[in-house]
């Protein structure tokens, strides 16, 4: 059984170390993390050692780095990791961010969003591995192997792009339903109302795996009637409105792109 | 039972003809369609008398109009409806298209989208409903609720306002999945890596009953290290990089509202 530490006690180390825990190949060995409010909590749910000093870092095959992207750096540099695999988990951040004087280095990052209690089914989350050679390659695959049917190499530069598509597919989204529950008000309408709507949409964006082609609605329909009335109805919202022009004029001219 | 005729052969007159076929306290009299090809087509499909004349229209107790928006107060006036109710379908047309010399007059806007194979589960679907007359409200009303468990009053207002949070929550939600993929043309990685994240992302929202209080990402934090890398990489896509500092910025400023 390969020994791991997770670092941090956020929503992703809070996430990462429950699916290791549930692996039979690896043992939690600590829960390492500057938070002494958060960091031994979470270990205390994981049943597992805490440390929250530089010296009281156990001795690990990986350790995985999951602590915000501006701490990843620094984090690496201060603590002393043997010969252990240091891989972070973060999709913006380079792996050459991690000290070089590690002697393993490695990125494990699982496309999926997380939140506090929210349970998170790894089997079929991407993640996309990246290693400074190819024996902690090995090592860090056999792992995310052993959470997710889904694994695949990305360089830096890739894992920029995929999670920038991300921040459109997750965070971007996320602001349309804010946007949508913000307009609703008007109407003294709840956001619940909107449910099922935003469930087949998901649905069929990714069942037809392609969500240009499945594209419908006044913008792509060109239709000046309809997009003047709706433009009337965000008179008292200037800022919706500027939003609702840019994105028909981006579906309209998506749309007309070989 | 009651007799329903549908008028129109497209997505929305195809999902709720078969919707209308499975209630016990309706029977499908009749689909009347312009379109000489997929008129008679659907109506085979349910086993249902066709008509494409206006004096070929039957008898009936209810008439849904599900035709495009602009057809429908040219459909109304051109056709004779005896004392039936006549009602459309359209989320951002109002009440009074519909022709004035009709006795009884209502719509019937089932908020979901509706795709050419793609089954719905209407018993989920939010139906919004009006009428030009109580008893009308009452007929159409006892209509919604056999579809669906969800049926609510609303005005033509309020309806074209939560019609506009629709296309905030479907189309442009789906644009952001489109532009995702893109961006992830970049990274020669296939879109299926998003769904995942997507699903959690819908799930997350609409459990959660607000998307606002949901926001996650660099956005929402201000992070202008990751803000600034992001932009760096649409460089090549400015249309994509105007669109990301604009969502940018409004996550930020929907932040501060109280």
């Amino acid at each position: 059984m390969k020994k791991v530490v997770v670092i941090g006690s956020g929503n992703v180390a809070e996430a990462i170390a429950k699916a290791i825990v549930r692996t039979p190949e690896y043992v939690l060995t600590q829960i390492y993390a500057r938070n002494h409010t958060e960091g031994p909590r979470l270990a205390a749910q994981l049943a597992c050692p805490y440390a929250g000093e530089p010296k009281e870092l156990a001795q690990a095959d990986i350790y995985l780095i999951c602590v915000s992207d501006r701490a990843i750096g620094p984090l690496s540099r201060s603590l002393d990791f043997g010969n252990g695999i240091v891989a972070h988990t973060a999709g913006s951040v380079e792996l050459s961010a991690l000290a070089p004087n590690i002697p393993h280095r490695a990125v494990l990052y699982p496309l999926q969003t997380f939140t506090k209690g929210r349970p998170v089914d790894f089997s079929s989350v991407p993640f996309f591995i990246e290693a400074s050679d190819p024996s902690s390659l090995d090592t860090i695959g056999k792992l995310a192997r052993s959470l997710s049917a889904n694994v695949r190499e990305a360089s830096s530069k890739q894992r920029a792009i995929i999670h920038l598509a991300a921040v459109f597919a997750n965070n971007f989204t996320n602001h349309m339903y804010s946007l949508a529950e913000q307009i609703l008000h008007d109407a003294d309408t709840p956001f619940d109302v909107l449910g099922p709507l935003i469930y087949e949409t998901a649905r069929k964006a990714v069942e037809s795996g392609s969500p240009r082609a499945a594209q419908t609605g006044p913008a792509i329909r060109n239709d000046f009637q309809t997009k003047t009335k709706q433009r009337d109805l965000l008179t008292a919202h200037p800022e919706l409105e500027k939003i609702y022009t840019n994105l028909s004029n981006s579906i309209w001219e998506t749309s007309k792109k070989i």
